[in-house]
């Protein structure tokens, strides 16, 4: 995977080495030897990676990877800091302050590439879906870039692998202290249970007795239902290979035995956070989609959404010689309510009746608001009769109570008239459904309204 | 990069040998053993590639490749052919089949391998906004999958990058039948060609006079403008490890010299039809998307934009210490044409008003509507006076033409009053300048309709 690598290093010749090493691997090199200049290329949007020395005059290497990693434009960039310093409270400090890995000179190039092309291959995963979340924000959504930059990456549900009972209870003890952590010895029922929906993070041990933990890494990254949990693997110093590999594979991060406590904390943190950005840019998504097909007052479906599951629904019913009815609802004497005590008041009771309407209705059927203060419900797998009693049990809990307006400190009673229909035969489409179900409205508000009327079937 | 890869041959032995190499690099493995099964496990969505034998009873390897492209749901699914057929005629016919690849037997396995993952790895990048397309679908947004599914990858715009005559003129004049091509030998004149925004597939030698043709695969892979444009290299057969290079950089597909004119038009194909599925999935998400936020009969913005926008504006506003005003406009006695010619009449006389207010408004203005007959006009770096201005052009337009009612049949004359009002250092919110505006219609109704009037500053 091709991509755009920035380096910063305040000493031309490490600049140049590293420029020339990554050329070679064919990566785009860009170059900044401050902290101001590295920021200033990160916001422009113009790399992929960041490998960030620590010494610098003026703002360090520390610095800088915090201001990229709280900043929300430029949070998702993976930030590798490379180093002469080798202490572990150095890597720490880097960990801390965000880095996705801190690399001890001197650098083992192989490991260095491998780790370059993981995250960045990682980040790709996610570009696209920040592309349309940032559409949704220039929509008037919500940030989700903003609340991802400053989330904690505490409180996580963990998975860790490990058949080693001392090293799984050491593990366990030092995540334990910020999330909330399972151990599981066994990577069968490891991966049910990852599969069954609640981990946040999977830490996994490479050397599980009698299975290569490989393996399991690699199922975790490849079922539909594991994809998206990041993966840490835990491995000996010496199994580089298989830590290469893994990489290779897609798994997000790894620590080397003896595991130092507080780099598994801080490793563990970057990946919850990670996978924290991941599902806000997609619920971000999600819900700017399902803005389009939602009533804003009333929180019901609206006639886009109706008109186009409605065609599917009468389609299949067709199709399936079943039985799809639908109930045309109106409120009666609206318009003297609105007249009498105002417009918000209206409001307040469009919103009580689309809830009550919801209270008697399945997750099945289709509530939309059809325009005003008519609403649609729409019920598959139902012949007139049944749809009549749903009618009718609609239509009573509008009248048995009245619906409190003025914030509460009032109350009015309020009567619904509904027309009936179910599917005929001879129906083309769902047009001259709505339109039986429309003249039953008419004819329940010509008898004299709070009644259900149904369509000769 | 993980994946559950589908095999599909008859023979026993053949299948467990391939799928033991597979389970050594870590994929995980699905097998069938005809073509009916393996087209179940496609549409169950249980596997991300799928490696197909040609020579099976029943429903051959061909039917199966050609089912699994033409269905919509699994159109998606990279399908390599493995097989021991080595005319040049069953290659294209696999290709035809719209294979990904066709590699003949004895496989070498590095470079099946190599495929397998490059075309994995193309996959991922397009499965999160595959996902969202079609949940899209489920909200009734019409189905970019069937459109894919029916794409057939003509009529594109592709860029021959190519330094040697003889060679260039050779692809250009085959792809010539089905694409506009153009033919570049420099290669950072082809860069700036592809970032320039008009290339759906780029074919790079790489063997270029002086310079590296992997390295401009790499940057057309990198940069944010063109990595959506598909690559296909051009090499020796010699130049092996150059190629599976470029299958880990990212490149889509390549073709070895002597160039087969019949698989240089079946590979381009295949990548015209992949950059039009992700184009149409991306199209899709960010129209559903822009609904959202717009209003369904006019096409103008809704209140939830103008909410989210107008915050902003007004605080830039502030901020920067310009002015920015509000346009209330109000059609006059609308209830009127509605009784008087119908509801259709009343909202083609609407979508007429609005479109004449974005005729006489500029691109940076937010037009939204505000609700039943009512529609705002926020313009930014404007004051009063110019506010009032751009009111009294669009009063004017308004007045100046009859609108056509009933499909043109007749046409009815129609007023606007018009509330203008600029933000106040004392407005503490966007609701102040709102209410302004209203009182300021208010008046221009009360003193006779057809006029705009200004809030006093």
């Amino acid at each position: 995977m091709s991509a755009r690598v920035l380096i910063v290093d305040d000493l031309f010749p490490n600049l140049k080495l590293l420029e020339t090493k990554l050329s070679l691997e064919y990566f785009d090199v860009v170059s900044a030897m401050n902290g101001p200049d590295a920021l200033a290329i990160c916001e422009k949007g113009l790399c992929d990676i960041v490998l960030l020395d620590v010494m610098m005059p003026g703002m360090d290497g520390f610095e800088v990877c915090r201001r990229i990693k709280t900043t929300p434009t430029t949070a998702h960039l993976p930030v590798v800091m490379v180093t002469a310093l080798d202490q572990p409270s150095d890597r720490l400090r880097g960990l801390d302050a965000g880095a996705d890995d801190f690399l001890t000179k001197p650098i083992d190039d192989t490991a260095l590439f491998a780790r370059v092309r993981s995250l960045v291959r990682l980040k790709a995963m996610t570009d696209e879906l920040r592309t349309r979340a940032m559409a949704s924000r220039d929509f008037g959504f919500g940030d989700p870039l903003a609340a991802a930059a400053a989330e904690t990456g505490q409180n996580a549900r963990l998975l860790v692998v490990d058949d080693r009972r001392a090293s799984s209870e050491r593990m366990a003890g030092a995540l334990g202290q910020y999330h909330c952590v399972e151990v599981e010895a066994d990577p069968q029922r490891a991966l049910v249970r990852a599969t069954e929906g609640h981990v946040d993070v999977a830490v996994v041990s490479l050397d599980l007795d009698g299975f290569d933990g490989l393996r399991l890494c690699s199922q975790l990254r490849s079922l539909d239902r594991t994809r998206g949990i990041p993966v840490v693997m835990v491995a000996d110093a010496g199994d580089r290979d298989r830590i290469m590999r893994g990489l290779d594979l897609g798994v997000h991060d790894y620590l080397v035995r003896p595991v130092d406590r507080n780099e598994l904390v801080a490793r563990v943190r970057t990946q919850v956070r990670r996978k924290r950005f991941a599902d806000s840019l997609r619920e971000s998504v999600q819900a700017s989609m399902e803005l389009a097909v939602m009533d804003g007052l009333t929180g019901l479906h609206n006639r886009r959404y109706l008109d186009a599951h409605l065609a599917g629904l009468f389609a299949e019913s067709t199709l399936r010689g079943r039985p799809v009815s639908v109930l045309l609802l109106d409120i009666d004497r609206f318009k003297s309510i609105n007249d009498r005590f105002g417009h918000d008041a209206g409001d307040e009771v469009l919103r009580q009746f689309a809830e009550r309407i919801r209270a008697h209705t399945r997750g099945i059927d289709v509530v939309a608001r059809f325009g005003g203060e008519e609403i649609v419900v729409v019920v598959p797998d139902t012949g007139l009769d049944g749809a009549q009693q749903v009618a009718e049990r609609i239509r009573e809990r509008i009248e048995a109570m009245p619906f409190p307006i003025h914030g509460g400190t009032r109350a009015i009673d309020v009567t619904v008239s509904i027309g009936v229909a179910v599917r005929l035969p001879e129906d083309g489409g769902p047009a001259s459904l709505l339109k039986r179900a429309d003249t039953a409205l008419y004819r329940a508000k010509e008898e004299g309204r709070n009644r259900v009327v149904a369509a000769a079937a």
